[in-house]
């Protein structure tokens, strides 16, 4: 029989579930336009699934091999259990709930853009609530179905009599198969979207000299799946990876310190209670006065009122009033003042992101200032305002793991980070309504509707802008705590008590985990390069072989170009990944859990700060370039904006796949070895005895 | 009265001075050409004078505070041994001894330029050997003067009967000192020498069109007196403050271990046989079939194999066969062999470096190759080489840790630094040997002689930048240990015998320590551009009020840029220094010596990786320019060849500036820790009570 405290989780969620679905369909049933549009936005569609379906070809033989792999190397014969199978089995329905949100996520922003749009040509109010629709639909879906697919497995697991221990460790895989879609979607994904955006530029806008969007460029449709394949799917599927692990690295703490059933998925619940403000927080959004930054901001903020207040409220019914973690005793409420705690530092890092990013403040100027004295300048003072931005959200990082520590021992630090989870409904929302803008305003210039509704397009753009790099500082700031809690989980799960810094294998390992983050950037950078490059021969192939394309009377083959950059993307990201995946596996099996441990902190510690910067350096340049161009310092064309191209160019690749990809580095590097733990018992420490 | 080991010692120093001093006398004597090249000499050698004076003003006040400082938190009334006087009296030594070091340095290498300009009429070999021997000046007497600080300070101290114990520590106070001055000449030295270089190329080459080293230029001397100031200085007191501080290392870890004179003093007995061994290698060293690269790295080998030769006698006879660290026991042998892993480990980096920025290799090609699409992709792959270059260097780090601690404990590490040191004199004269090329080139180019003679120096000075690139390596890599060592004598000395990675304080520090890395680094990196600005305001200001100058009637006011620079670097050097002095004291006095070790290994680990990288970036992006003006790719000129100036433009304060300035950073925050323990444990972890 289903306690009545489930009963309630399951209907928020279908609550949550059936609002995405309804929001979704009356999107659906507005109009998409002029058939011009239709057939843009079909070209993107198709885009996208053709994407979408070559990388489920690859996913799916690496869920088949991976998780024959964990069930080979994990199953322990000697329990009755089958741990091995039943954590392939949370692997795989990880893995496939991740697909599934960043699916539908796809699948509704792709609808999305051409209906907003055409709502441009009424207001900028009602081109707004659709785009902002749709990333709430994308946001309901992906939080429901991760917290739906762990709750699922664990009345299935507790129906099949194992011991709360032993199932919270086999929910791990879980988080495992919710990472490594991350991993493609983030890393192949962010491959894919800028070696169609930085090819199709330096053909079309450089060599040939059409503008952005047109479409005789080839590579159009291309850069347009890319900002949904990159933005909407990847940025998904690393938040559903985050939301997720942390939920599991909470349980696995959790599981050993309390019996009741709503101490054991407190966790979950602090997500289900975030749902549910989320969407109390949706019914309040309206655009007031066109200031739709300041209306996004206000949803983030309310919501996480309500999430703080709800928490105030519930926490103490739900945990037992005192509870001891290996021996040093903390209350409910403390456990409240650690997800308080995260909440607080999300917001303010995501603050902190939009302060060095956007070009309404004195850092992004300074490096627009500084393309007066050329590229290497703009360069340099790019890469040191990326350096400083880090200071402030690692100082924010190291007081949260302090204080929630402090409130509730190792398990505190898995609910700051649940915490600043907390409001991901809303988050996702804003983060999905940015492509969903970007995507409208190129479908405004392709089908070449009046200058009017390009300029509506762009007011949201612009806003999408800035809020996204709230969600930047908010997918790095979570992704390190993420970390930590899986660190934590990992380490209680090995049983270790203390980890002495000061043996040499640990240091070894610290070193060596710090220099991990650096191999991953070089690699990425340089894999946006080279499937830019073949995006750039095709571009040029096309342009000299179709006839009558520059004059606009023959259509370019929009397809080849998608079918390129996803190729290419998908064989770039092999390396990195592998580097991601066997690095932990191979250094835990070699040196043991004690060096492993090591290496996960060093690569934490150095790949936040690297994460962060090389973000936080993009879109600098990004903005430093929309600055000039938005009449400053010569404007459009002059040499100062020149200048400034070349540090967006750089920039592009850091910051939407190499520095996002380094959250997925963290997190997964963690959860790989938390899940590996029995494989390290057994065969770790081989070089060392 | 004094043992007969400490006359031996005292005896090769002294023979080790007097070649010195022999060798710089020959220069002295020889030609130094046409009265032309004579005032040229003389306005570089007048800067660097200009220069280190006013830079000897400033640190002459900070020694005064500072010592002040350490005297007035670290006097311990309670004890007789008034310990605060005797640190700052050494403190106080160890800056006067890396000042001197320094002094003679530059004082040979702006003899030796114009003399290896003079000695070029003739044949590259005999100019060759002037550069040479003046490096070997720099190292036989900087080496020395370490050592000989040291000792004086033993002799001294033990006249005054400190206990060994307290003895080894009042002596950590000389590398404070020491490193000190290497943060004003690496750091100050290194904003001098870009600026300079950036501000006088910006104006002169690129506004004006006239050729580098032209006397028309008004920063050319300023330029030139960089080339001292920041590769002869910097590099110098850099490794002046390696050398003394791992001594300092080794001496406190082993004055608990040992009793016996050879025993206690067995790290300085490392450098001693070092400089030995670098005497017997410096009378080998003939060039051959103008071979200058092929001499030079055969001396690093010939003096390694005769130190690895001469310590495998001796340390048998010096240590006891075998000894015991927290409960441990290790052989004389095992001590050795830290040595030799330390030892042949700098080999390695140093040739790993070598190859990821000498252009007759794949990286830098790649580097210069990917020019051809522009600046962005030159920037995105010089910084994916940075990043990928520092791999195989950490990992023999760690693996040098873990090896050297497994031979000989927490001592072995400071030995492993002692032995990548061990043969520091052959290392300086191979750097120190580059900048006096240089500039003797410059010379060339200023006086107007025949294109004969810039040839010639011109492979000299080839050949100096591989091998510079080599010395870097050195430098960083013996700079980790360095750190590390100091790490562990920090510890040692507080007493701790374990820190415990799960501490939530450990993990903030390391999260906190991670960062400033990166701090530093933008820092330094936006000092460059500040000082460069001033100087090229400056240039402007001169060509466009001094009548004539263009025409060369008129002589540009060169001492006004020297002075311009002087001041600008001296000025930003301030916030740098502060962050990496104060950001140890601050953080250990609020939360304790836990915290600091996880703020020390933080910095370590995350800076030892962006120290590598920049460098690294720096070198390629610098070598990819030369690669392309050697001919390659279309040339000096081509667009390709404008692509990578912006590299190497870049790459200018990453190289000299803030790459070499985080030695620097990871060893004086250690040092810093060491010597304030006391400090720390009557007032530190305030907020933590």
């Amino acid at each position: 029989m289903l306690d009545q405290l489930l009963i309630i989780v399951f209907g928020v969620i279908l609550v949550s579930l059936v609002t995405a679905y309804l929001i979704g369909k009356n999107i659906a049933k507005q109009s998409d336009g002029t058939p011009k549009m239709k057939e843009i936005a079909e070209a993107i569609r198709e885009g996208a699934r053709a994407f979408l379906y070559r990388e489920y070809k690859i996913i799916a033989i690496f869920i088949i091999i991976f998780s024959l792999l964990i069930y080979f190397f994990l199953d322990t014969p000697s329990t009755p259990t089958n741990e091995g199978l039943f954590i392939a089995i949370s692997f795989v329905v990880g893995a496939l709930a991740s697909l599934l949100a960043g699916f539908i996520g796809m699948k509704i922003a792709t609808i999305s853009n051409v209906r907003t749009t055409e709502a441009a040509k009424h207001s900028i109010s009602k081109a707004f609530k659709v785009a902002f629709n749709s990333g709430s639909v994308m946001g309901l879906s992906l939080v429901s179905f991760a917290v739906l697919g762990l709750l699922i497995l664990y009345v299935v697991y507790t129906y099949f009599g194992l011991s709360n221990e032993i199932l919270m460790e086999v929910l791990t895989g879980y988080g495992l198969g919710g990472s490594s879609i991350a991993l493609f979607c983030r890393v192949g994904g962010g491959i894919y979207t800028k070696a169609a955006d930085v090819g199709g530029d330096l053909v079309g806008k450089v060599e040939k000299g059409i503008p952005e969007d047109d479409p005789r460029n080839p590579a159009v449709i291309a850069d347009n799946v890319g900002d949904n394949v990159g933005d909407v799917a990847g940025m998904g599927a690393d938040l559903f990876g985050s939301c997720a692990e942390s939920t599991c690295a909470a349980l696995v703490i959790g599981a050993i310190v309390f019996s009741s059933l709503s101490g054991l998925i407190y966790p979950i619940l602090i997500s289900v209670v975030g749902i549910a403000a989320c969407l109390i927080t949706l019914l309040t959004v309206r655009l007031r006065k066109e200031n739709v930054e300041g209306t996004l901001k206000q949803a983030l903020v309310v919501s996480s009122v309500l999430v703080a207040g709800a928490l105030y409220y519930f926490t103490p019914k739900w945990l037992p009033s005192t509870f001891e973690i290996s021996g040093v005793s903390y209350t409910a409420m403390g456990a409240y003042y650690a997800v308080l705690c995260g909440l607080v530092a999300g917001l303010l890092i995501g603050l902190i992101t939009e302060y060095f990013t956007s070009y309404k403040n004195k850092p992004v100027q300074q490096v627009a200032e500084s393309s007066k004295t050329g590229a290497s300048t703009n360069i340099i003072y790019g890469l040191a305002l990326g350096y400083e931005s880090a200071v402030m959200p690692l100082i924010l990082i190291a007081v949260t793991v302090f204080v929630s520590f402090y409130f509730a021992g190792p398990y505190g630090i898995a609910l700051a980070a649940l915490g600043m989870l907390s409001t991901l409904v809303i988050g996702l929302a804003i983060d999905a309504y940015g492509p969903v803008a970007d995507n409208a305003g190129g479908i405004a210039e392709m089908s070449a509707l009046p200058s009017i509704v390009r300029k509506r397009t762009d007011v949201l753009d612009a806003a999408g802008n800035t809020t996204a790099a709230i969600g930047k500082g908010f997918a790095i700031g979570s992704a390190t705590l993420t970390a930590l809690a899986l660190f934590f989980a990992f380490v209680t799960a090995s049983g270790l008590t203390t980890i002495d810094l000061l043996s040499p294998i640990v240091l070894a390992g610290i070193l060596v985990g710090g220099m991990l983050p650096f191999i991953f950037a070089a690699l990425t950078l340089k894999a946006v390069g080279r499937a830019a490059y073949s995006i750039i021969d095709e571009v040029r192939h096309q342009f000299k072989s179709i006839k009558g394309l520059m004059e606009g009377k023959a259509k370019p083959d929009y397809a080849r170009c998608v079918d390129i950059a996803t190729k290419a993307s998908l064989k770039q990201m092999i390396v990195p990944g592998i580097l991601v995946i066997f690095s932990p596996l191979i250094f835990g099996w070699l040196f043991g859990i004690e060096a492993l441990s090591g290496l996960l902190i060093g690569a934490l510690s150095s790949g936040a700060v690297l994460a962060t910067s090389l973000s936080n350096s993009g879109g600098a340049w990004d903005n430093a370039k929309k600055y000039i161009e938005a009449g400053h310092l010569g404007g459009k064309g002059s040499d100062v904006h020149k200048a400034a191209v070349v540090g967006d160019t750089v920039g592009d690749g850091c910051k939407d796949c190499s520095g996002p990809g380094l959250n997925v580095l963290m997190k997964l590097m963690a959860i790989v070895s938390l899940v590996f733990i029995p494989f390290f018992i057994k065969y770790g420490g081989l070089l060392l005895g």
